[in-house]
Order: C-alpha cells, then sequence, then structure tokens
C-alpha cells in the first residue's frame, strides 16, 4: 500500500483518479457481442456462453429440477441468516416507499405525484468475482416492495452449466421465477434487446466488471434504463487515535480481496497510527484466504494517506466520493454529517462494511468511480418512476388563465395560449337558450371534470 | 395527419416507433466538437459558438449591466405571472424534499438515509425551439429547493451576443448568478469538462434537440450524470364523445407547433370523434402564427388512432410510454389508475398541458422517447442524491454478528467474516486487568460507537 504524508493540493488529482481502463477499449470489446446478440439472438448466445462459460446449453431457464437439487445444499444456519438479512433490508427499504399526497396548488387544481413500479426489470449477478446472494437480496427486496411485475435475474454458469445453489434459494426465497444462466455482457445484451428466450426488460440492475459496466451504459443510450454505473468497489477509512486498528485492516482487507481492481484507501491524522495500521493489515493479509487478489488490487489502488487535519481529510473524500466510508474517529457522527458525496457511510468502530454488506438494512449496490458525486445507490426510487398528475378544473383554469396566457405568449408559444383561451371562451358563453349537447357541457364545466 | 382505425396488434410496433435519428450518425456529428473543447477549452469554445451562433464573444458570462438592460423589457403583468407560476412549482415541490427517517433495524442498528444536495449543477436552456424561461423554472425552483450550492446556467446568445431579457430575469428571480452565453453541443462540452471560465459541474439537466442529447448521453458515460434523455416533445391525447374536439386540437397542435420533431397523437373510440377533431386540427392550424412547424410535425409525426375501446387504448398508451398523456374522457380519473408509463398525466377537458407546462406546479421536464417506461421527470430528487448512513454499536454487532460469518463465509469471503470476528473477539476479552489504553477502548464499546 502506497504510503502518502500531507499531500499538497496540487497532487490531489492523482491522488483522486481512478486509473480505470478507458471507454473506448471497452466499448471496442463490448460491441461486437451486442451486435451479435441483437441479431442472432439466442444462437449468438449459446455461442458466447460457450466460448466464455465453456458450456454449451440448450435452455438458459433453470428448471424446477435445479431448484429441487439446489435446496440440500443450503444448511439450516444459511437459510435463517439469509432470512434475517432479508427482513431487515425489507424494513429498511419499506421506509422508502411513498405513498400519493395530492396537492391543491391553486384552488381547483389539483396534483399529485404517483410512484409507478418499472415492470420488467433484469437483475444481474455477476458469480466470478463474489458477491452473490447478498447482491440477490439487495436488488429483489427494493424490486419487490416496488412492485415489479416480472423480475428476471441472469447469472453465469458453472462449467456444468449450473448455478450456484445459494443463487437458485435465495431467488426462490425473493419470488423470482425466472432465472437465466447467462452471464457477461452477453446477459446484458439478452435483457436490453430481448431474445426468443429471454424477455427484454425496461431497466436492468446490477454491479459488475469494467466490460459489463460499458456494455451496460452501450446499451443504455438507446434500449433500456440502467441502475448505475458501478465499477470495482471501493473503501475510505478515515482513522484517528481512538480506532482500533485490527478493525481498520480488516476491513480493508475484506474490501481488496474482493477484486483485483478494488481501491481501499485509509486516511488519518498521525503517520504513526498510519504506520501501525499498515503493520496490522500486513499480519492478516498474510493469512487471507484471497491473499493474491489482496495483494493485487493494495498495489494497485491501495493508498494510506496522512492528512494534518479533519477539514483537509474530509475535503479530500467530498472530492473523492467514495462507493464506501468508514468513519473511525471519535467524532464520528459529527464528521458524517459534513459528508457530501459517498455512496454509504459507517459510523463508529463497530460499524464494519460487512455488516451494511448483508444485513443491516440499506442497500450495498452504491454508485463507485466518482460518481456519488451526483448519483444515489439502489433503493425503492430505483425501481420505480414517478409520474405526475393533475387535475384542473374549470374553475382553476379560470384562476390561472391569463397568467398562462401571458407566459405562454411571451415564451411566442401562441399555440399554448389559444389552448388556454378556447377554454376560457367555452366558459364564457352566455346562456341564451339550450343550444346542443356540446353548449350544455361547455355551460357546466366544473361537473364534467371534476 | 395519418389516420388509422382499428389497428391490428401486429402493427403497433410501427406505431411505437419514435423514428428518431440514429444514434450513430449523431454521436458522429458531435463527438469532434466535444473533444475539441476538452482539449483547447475556452478556445475552442469560441469558435464553435462563432460557427453556430455567428456571434465573437470574448466573455460568456453575462455582466451585471446586461441584467440592468434586460429588466425594463419584462412587464408588469409578465413579473406577476412568473412568480405566481414560481410559487406553484415551489409549492409543489417543496413536498418532494424529504426528511431523514433513522430506523433501528435490529437492536442497535441505527441506519438512515440522507438527501444530499449535489454541489454543482448546470441548467442548459434551449432558446431556439421555444421553452424558454418555463424551462429555467422547471429546472432552477427544485435544484433551489434541492439546496444545489451552484447552479449554472448556459443558453445560445442571439445575432448580438445577448440572452432574452426574460431569461435574465428568471434566472435573477431563482438566484441563478452565473448566466453563461453558450448553447448547443459546445454548453453540454463546456459544463462536463470545464473551461478556464466555465466551471465543471456534477449534472446537466434540461431538454434538447436530438444532438444535444447525444452529447449529454456521452459525457454522461464518464464525466458528469445527466437528468434524463430527454429528446422531442411527445403528445397523447385519449378523448371520448364527452370531450371538446375544439380543446383537443388546441393542445394537439399547441404540441406540434413546438418543434418540427414533435410527436402529436390523438385516439378515440370513434372514426365521427376523430374526424371532427382532425377538421378542428385544420381549422386552427390555419390561423396558427407557427403553421410552418406544426405542420410539418404533424405530417411526421401525426397519427389519429381509433382504438375498439378503452383498454385497447391504454394498453398502446402504457406501450408508447407518452411524454405527456391528456386523458379527455367521461371516466379520466378511473382511466388514469390505470396508467403504467407516462411522464405526466393531464385529467378532463380542462386540463390543458399548458397549464402544466407553466404553473401549475408539477415538473414538465419528462422523459420522452418511450423512456417514461422507466425514467421519472425531473424533481427535487434529481438534484440530490440519497446516501446511506449506519451506526452498528456493539451490541447491534453482537446480534448480527453470526449471521454476518455464516453468509460471507458461504460468499467465500472469509476477509468479510474476520472483519465482524476481530470485533467479537475484542468484546469477549475476559477483564484480568487493565493493560494499555487500547485494550481499555475494546472493553467498552457502546461508550465508543454510540
Amino acid at each position: 500500500m502506497k504510503k502518502i504524508i500531507h499531500p499538497p493540493k496540487s497532487t490531489w488529482s492523482e491522488l483522486l483518479n481512478r486509473n480505470l481502463e478507458s471507454h473506448e477499449s471497452l466499448e471496442k470489446a463490448v460491441r461486437p457481442i451486442l451486435r451479435a446478440i441483437r441479431r442472432s439472438g439466442d444462437k449468438a448466445l449459446k455461442r458466447f456462453v460457450f466460448k466464455y462459460d465453456k458450456v454449451r446449453l440448450e435452455n438458459f431457464l433453470v428448471s424446477p429440477e435445479e431448484y429441487e437439487e439446489a435446496m440440500p445444499f443450503i444448511s439450516k444456519d444459511l437459510k435463517s441468516a439469509i432470512r434475517t438479512a432479508k427482513y431487515n433490508i425489507a424494513q429498511f427499504h419499506m421506509q422508502q416507499k411513498e405513498s400519493i399526497k395530492k396537492v391543491e396548488t391553486v384552488e381547483g387544481v389539483v396534483c399529485w405525484q404517483k410512484s409507478i413500479p418499472i415492470e420488467k426489470v433484469g437483475l444481474y449477478i455477476p458469480s466470478r468475482n463474489a458477491h452473490i446472494f447478498s447482491t440477490i437480496m439487495m436488488l429483489g427486496i427494493p424490486a419487490n416492495i416496488a412492485g415489479c411485475e416480472e423480475i428476471i435475474l441472469c447469472s453465469a454458469p458453472d462449467e456444468h452449466g449450473k448455478l450456484d445453489p445459494i443463487t437458485l434459494y435465495t431467488a426462490q426465497l425473493l419470488n423470482i421465477t425466472k432465472v437465466y444462466k447467462i452471464g457477461g455482457v452477453q446477459a446484458i445484451a439478452a435483457m436490453a434487446y430481448g431474445t426468443e428466450s429471454i424477455p427484454k426488460v425496461d431497466k436492468i440492475f446490477g454491479p459488475s466488471n469494467q466490460y459489463v459496466t460499458a456494455a451496460k451504459q452501450l446499451v443504455g443510450k438507446n434500449n433500456v434504463a440502467i441502475d448505475l454505473p458501478a465499477g470495482p468497489t471501493e473503501m475510505i477509512v478515515l482513522a484517528d487515535e481512538t480506532c482500533n486498528p485490527k478493525f481498520v485492516a480488516a476491513d480493508l482487507l475484506a474490501n481488496a480481496e474482493l477484486m483485483n481492481d478494488s481501491q481501499s484507501i485509509v486516511i488519518t491524522y498521525s503517520e504513526e497510527l498510519l504506520d501501525s495500521i499498515l503493520t496490522e493489515l500486513e499480519i492478516q493479509l498474510e493469512s487471507s484466504d484471497r491473499k493474491e487478489i489482496a495483494q493485487k488490487s493494495l498495489v494497485q489502488g491501495g493508498k494510506g494517506i496522512v492528512f494534518h487535519n479533519d477539514k483537509q481529510a474530509i475535503e479530500f473524500i467530498n472530492a473523492f466520493a467514495p462507493e464506501n466510508l468508514i468513519i473511525a474517529t471519535q467524532d464520528a457522527e459529527k464528521l458524517g454529517e459534513q459528508v457530501k458525496a459517498a455512496g454509504s457511510v459507517y459510523l463508529g468502530n463497530f460499524s464494519t462494511e460487512t455488516a451494511g454488506n448483508y444485513a443491516t438494512g440499506p442497500n450495498s449496490t452504491l454508485p463507485t468511480g466518482g460518481y456519488a458525486r451526483a448519483y444515489s445507490g439502489v433503493s425503492v426510487d430505483s425501481f420505480v418512476k414517478k409520474v405526475n398528475f393533475q387535475n384542473v378544473s374549470a374553475k382553476g383554469l379560470k384562476r390561472l388563465g391569463n397568467d398562462l396566457k401571458i407566459m405562454a405568449n411571451a415564451e411566442e408559444l401562441t399555440g399554448r395560449a389559444k389552448a388556454v383561451e378556447v377554454r376560457l371562451e367555452s366558459m364564457k358563453t352566455p346562456k341564451p337558450k339550450v343550444e346542443s349537447k356540446e353548449k350544455e357541457q361547455q355551460e357546466e364545466p366544473q361537473e364534467a371534470t371534476e
């Protein structure tokens, strides 16, 4: 891990850089796969599954037998843990459901916003780089709470053409009935365009490597919505002398061992503390089961930075906009209030990211690569669209009419003004005698619209 | 306007098609401008402003003198109308502010979501194709309510190098102090990359033509967030025999005259009603001030469709996912409840889109091109990101710890399990004697974190 002591501000831009592969090279690799699947559907899909997953599949859909086969592999303890996690995650996300609040902005003008579930959503669950069933929960639970009608799931098969039993157990627990054995860029293409066997969806969700992210962004330009550009995982731990270096090192290591390009950064106010954390990290790294990955990512994306004070540290953190931020300092809550850009913030020595990744409740599918400056993580919001409704009565239009005409004319959109005018005119009509059905209606506008 | 009577379902896909230009050709046109401004900043910017707006500008920022010059051009009536609109829009959007609700999902685990304003936002206001100050209000008001720190605005200058006085008045009313005289693709590039004189922003907002939308999507892949892919305006009017054909025709025309590629569709259950609406449309078109544009867009994107019943009509509307939907039927509210995909829904004969475009309250920056299937329109949400916070106490971790370890190990992420383990271990430590400062802290975990 690289040590950086009191970096002057002129060097920050380099420290803030994620060193990701360029979009051009990623897109170049991804485009032919997208194009082939768009053109040839299942036929191309089979070809890519064989190429990348080394298995020939006739059917992508997981069969009822496969679910049955999987169940005995799930221990009672694991089932219980997953159910606890599901309960907590659901509890937290239920708060995100929005009820309809009708507002009468002007007498006779009633407006409201309605959250309507996105009909068809596709969950992409990476299976190579760990993250398995926790991601299914983090996406499937809010999708269920939102009320999406069709939730499909894609994940890469193993060399026997099977999915992990826990994946199947979790999918079933969340009533995700259409699970397909397809991974990588080909899964994104299948869900974006639809094939003979895979339904086209309205929005694609799920974390992924840079290739899958590039594929998501490409299809997102035209065919389908995407959740957020989630790339390699990131963690910043801000620690002061009240931290426990063992805890900090363990969190950094847990993040580092996730993938080769994980970014793990620790910030302290003293080099001494930094050194004791790094020493702990070295010790724990030795006994890591994923030492190779952790080592690689720590060399590439690991940084230990010493800042003079918390003001500098927070400024740096806000500029970096990390996916995950642990604040292990005495005044964690207070510092947390100064965070302007992050995906998820963990406060205090016992708030390990592991807890949030599985079972505390908040979502752990979060923006990376600095996108936390402008993007939110996944929530129930991600699975709905908010549609405006308004009911303008004749009375309401009468009140607003003159202002509307003035503004439409000021924008030189006289057609808009006329759309108001014809209505106001219809209300003005005096009552000589009843002439026609249409006239009658115009004379009783309130009844017709309310 | 093309008449289509009882279209069989096999023909729907053609009716649902927006006939937009391909992304490839748009991107090809846009890329060189983005690249030049990214590389050469203001120098390139000046070149493109001269090329497209035919004016040489030394400074892009609107000066205090220009505001002063503008003010006398705004009539008292218009000022009052704009203030009314501002009040109503603010009233509606204030409802969208979310307060922090802390949830204790497990005893000792407190989680919440906090809406944090996006720091720097850029508003792109198209000035050529109408929409002027109403768009500033629809973007500027929620940005203010969200609490964005820096709100900048870009709009193309006229041939004298000036902006429209109403633009300046509205910007000032909304405390948008940095207004730049730059339009088109070059404005998007400037806000995405930043130049010597234009600050880089975190998110770009604003409706636009297909070129600007293509530019937004390109910069959105890497440098900046974008609001939504808003392209040519769309309206569907669903009308039954209780409608007033004059009203329907006026709304369709108001939409048609907005831009050459507006999409205007009317759906009825009888050809007779459709004919009387189309006759009205012809009459009103004759006296339109923007006849040429309206005629062009009606030929290209105008459709009158007769369906057998409301079930079919609603199915078609949901498949189309229009930006704006007017339901001028007897059971408008009831039908409105069946809408699954639209940007904004207007209910009843007096709910003209003009009202919503200016002053009823809801936002009129909405998803087009079918994106309403998965995207929401602009709201206060668009100007914030929602950040998760959690405070896991020692007690909370003790409760969850075993489940966390089981799940982390099941995902073969043993580092995550260890991050829990080291903390649980620290709690177990018996109390032989006080050995060190660090030990002490570990023995009083609650105090340290709560």
